[in-house]
């Protein structure tokens, strides 16, 4: 479907540069658009792709408007402009209302007359599907399990049993909510499992990602706040809390009963320790371990870039003695013969 | 349902001091828990919260006991004392024995009169079933899968061809266990791949977490011993085998034909390299590269904590140039003009 | 199946020696295997093994030939040797060809008669199943999807819908290709999903591991080149390129638009941050995290084996100040009062 630019700039609030009857069909890149077609600019890495640009039109902010060689939507959120403009020229057509023959529904489910449930969909007794809800083929949902109006599951999702969710959660393919936490008591030669008692309570509009898992709690609930996005491959552990708005990247690991606060960035493949505080508004950058509790907002890193192994080797080789090599420090200190201020006590 | 204090501390072998005659319904923290449930106070981090409980009752040690506010059942191992009682005082109704009218079980299959087979689970040809083990909805279980007593799959697990798994094995969803190992030749410009012809062969009462993979052996087995706990999405290559007891928790990685002892504890998102021995009773703190083979018991740890971003430049920067900075001690200690005892070689 | 040296030496171009006329019926560890059972050398770990082993036969290379106490096949590439030898004499028997009675196939797809759609599968409108490809239990195909000849899928597969699979594709069960990429634009208090509308194309004898997510791309497509090996639990983000022949190893995350060379092999466990450019030919060891691009072919480190934990501590505390030594340093050669060349500038 087309839209000219004239109704873009004005259903999205953009700044026209160029001609308002001039229509685009569909997105695509800076560097690969063609003739009907739009494209963004938000990451400044990609600004030299601007001027070679042969799409119809950009999506840009006013910085960088004066530069764009063809039309250009001018906004100071050219990002966010560009994906609602992209759904619009994309609509996903969604799935027919109905339960699909081969879905596998309990008597005691109810199901929105809204809502499409996919071939091979297994849903259990008790549970709940709101209006307009998708259910993708083969996934399983348990007893007891709220989902909300416009959720979307896609294909081999588990919901175990007592997993509620709110309106407009969308949960990628392999993704499971509501598994057993870690949960063992040392006992004798071994180990006793103790019993995962509470559930996973997911807000509106969350995200989560494909083969992502989020355990149940222990006693209370595993709670995922409104508007948090995980990527994929994220492991949550029974009783973490994870604030509004927040977003992880995929492959990050958070232990059992850690709360992370609202609008929080953490990258990815960064793990989080058990029992901590992580207060709102704190970006943790890539492979980072936090071990504890972080009580100001700001930037946390721990990740170390790779270099050629040759200087890695020697470098890592010189860390693992550390603490020789500070001692020899504080010998030369102790024999320096004249005017020697004196180190502060083990700097 | 309701017990009383007094048979829970008989029947638990606890001390009771509190009226042997209240009742507890169900458990709670001991933050929140209230009239009629039960708390438990294992982990000193939580010991401040005892005072105010309003829980009926609280597990906990005989330390610990005399500041209890509430009806105490005391005992040395009040977490795994806990574990016991909960179990009870949440019983988990197992599902009905029987094969579901929408499971696909291959003619010859053995399913035990008393396991439950789920709706959507899938079984293949000479499959054996144990006696009341519960096979989830999606499940899909190959050919020649031996599936022991008492195990329970969640939904969606995958055993996939020769699979053994002893008794009271518990597999969340999303588990694969048997998957082809990763193993290729070099040969040309590409890889050729080399056949993975051993299976999984799993104790009994191992935990295997959400989405975790186990790779079936090159030639032989993939071993994982009695008791072992594994958490959500670990890895455990082909050839790997794991003691008795050893629990490793979420997102670490094992490497092919490694072999680790009993009684081991790895914590998360550790890496284990291949082809080693790690010996019984060793810890692992979180985010450890495990590189070498381990012969002491012991706890070994390889995380660096996170640190304020700007902090943690310039400290890296430091790394990447320690060889030079001993370089510079070195030329110091050379130059230092009387008494030096001088350094020892390459400290 | 038995077959003798002889055959197995002029069929792979071995030299054999030993007696032609012996037969070896299946594989085994040099270790392990008895009678009857062809073992390999291959890793000089292992070499040790090869004077007490009861194979009948063992695959190595010239420089161990001599050494061998029984009947040896000489090849400069014993590993590929075997895994050619390892598939004849234990072939995969292929599941019969036909679409299961309880597969779930849209009437709008299209299966080869001699593919293989096990039960329980499902395939979606206008998708392409090639000749001779299997299709496990439990799959998941989206709308427009292709499939290769010879492609293997093993269970619960996810293809969402416009994945392209080249010819003689293996994918381990749960493995998901196609999920949406982890794309938000921040917007308000929250953050906008931005429709993910490519696809992802893998090209010819591409494997890829257990639980292994690949997401689509957000305009163009994530690609992965013929000949790649993915082990299992890898994230491959949106609108990366994975060049030919390279390989990964398990739990390795790639963000998005970075693009990876040919013949590159990455461990376990790396972190590899989005829009970089990785050359050919690059080699990076377990658990580094490349944070930048790399032009130059070699091998880049950035893991750092563990220690006892005692001295790990001792040796994080020293990091941790690595400033503060460095300051150190700079004013005893400030101090040092004779012959002092001094230092290079903040070296």
């Amino acid at each position: 479907m087309g839209l000219t630019l004239g109704e873009l700039a004005v259903r999205f609030g953009c700044e026209l540069r160029g001609d308002p009857a001039v229509i685009v069909e569909r997105v695509g890149t800076l560097a690969e658009a063609g003739p009907g077609e739009l494209a963004f600019l938000a990451n400044p890495q990609y600004r030299s792709l601007l001027a070679g640009t042969r799409a119809t039109a950009v999506v840009l902010d006013a910085t960088n408007a004066a530069a764009c060689p063809v039309a250009a939507l001018v906004h100071s959120n050219p990002y966010a402009r560009y994906a609602h403009i992209a759904a619009i020229l994309h609509p996903q057509a969604p799935p027919a209302a109905g339960i699909d023959a081969r879905a596998l529904v309990d008597r005691g489910a109810r199901v929105a007359a809204s809502a499409s449930v996919g071939p091979g969909a297994i849903i259990g007794p008790r549970s709940v599907i709101g209006e307009r809800a998708e259910i993708g083929p083969g996934c399983v949902i348990g007893a007891d399990v709220q989902v909300g109006a416009d959720c979307r599951l896609h294909a081999r999702v588990t919901l175990e049993s007592g997993t509620v969710l709110g309106a407009r959660v969308c949960l990628q393919s392999g993704a499971v909510v509501g598994s057993d936490g870690f949960g063992f008591a040392r006992e004798g030669a071994g180990w006793t499992k103790v019993p995962q008692l509470g559930r996973v309570r997911i807000g509106d509009d969350v995200e989560i990602g494909a083969n992502t898992t989020i355990d149940r709690g222990a006693i209370g609930d595993t709670v995922i706040d409104a508007g948090v996005k995980l990527d994929n491959q994220i492991q949550v552990a029974h009783n973490v809390q994870i604030g509004e708005h927040t977003v992880i990247a995929a492959c990050t690991g958070i232990s059992g009963s850690t709360r992370i606060g609202a609008r929080c960035m953490i990258a990815g493949a960064v793990g989080i320790v058990g029992h901590l505080d992580i207060c709102d508004d704190v970006v943790v950058t890539g492979l980072s371990m936090v071990s504890h509790s972080i009580s100001m907002p700001g930037v946390y890193s721990g990740g170390i870039p790779a270099a050629p192994a040759a200087l890695w080797r020697r470098v890592v080789g010189r860390f693992k003695r550390l603490d020789a090599l500070a001692g020899r420090v504080t010998r030369l200190e102790r024999a320096m013969p004249r005017s020697n201020p004196g180190p502060k006590p083990d700097e």
